[in-house]
């Protein structure tokens, strides 16, 4: 039995990585954790600190990157919400029989978190991540 | 001096409340809160606690409803991500000459909450809504 514990961060996908962080740490005052580099996905990403979350800008660092090819077709704006269930193998398998994730087994993204995604058939309009922290 | 605690609430907006239900409820196993109507804004919406936030499907009621227009034009989504304060009158003004905000004054909100929204044209695809808590 595995649940969801929190939301993990909102992915909100930009166009300029730089000039979208100036709203989220100059207007909201909002604290930037830092940037991170995720080859694998092809892009770039900068976080920031809100509560127990983070609210994470993605910009595409190729036009190969789903987040560029979001946008290009439904502009800048949220692409997924990252719930942290604590196992993501169990939730999983809790889940299988309801709907259908992307990833046949977690993706592991720089050797700190499992990752997958809901198919957004299920969930109307929103792509949810699934998320566990290897290293928090 | 005000500043953003954590994420209050994802507003999601659905164009079938009972059918959205089913998938948070029974599918992500989440806890729902129960239901609101919002006569003034012409919403129902259903609310689910994830961690120290919530995820708010909002369904509109009337044609006039700033949701039934928003889905008409962009299909079922996220609506907006409000974001906590502890005095939104402290905090308006302090991004008061960065940014403009929809209403002149907080809205009030059943007499439990006060908010307002930041215009989106500075925040690139994504609505900001400000909330504080008169009532938990």
């Amino acid at each position: 039995m595995s649940k969801i514990l929190k939301i993990d961060h909102l992915g909100i996908a930009v166009s300029n990585l730089e000039e979208a962080v100036k709203f989220y740490r100059d207007v909201l005052g909002l604290e930037l954790e830092g940037f991170e580099d995720i080859p694998k996905q092809k892009v770039r990403v900068a976080m920031f600190r809100v509560g127990e979350s983070r609210i994470e800008l993605v910009e595409a660092t190729s036009e190969d990157s789903a987040i560029y090819k979001y946008i290009k077709s439904r502009g800048e704006g949220l692409h997924h919400i990252a719930l942290r269930v604590d196992d993501i193998r169990v939730f999983s398998r809790e889940i299988a029989g309801k709907v259908d994730l992307i990833y046949k087994e977690p993706m592991d993204i720089l050797g700190e978190r499992l990752i997958n995604f809901i198919h957004p058939k299920h969930s109307k309009g929103v792509m949810y991540e699934l998320v566990e922290r290897i290293k928090e």
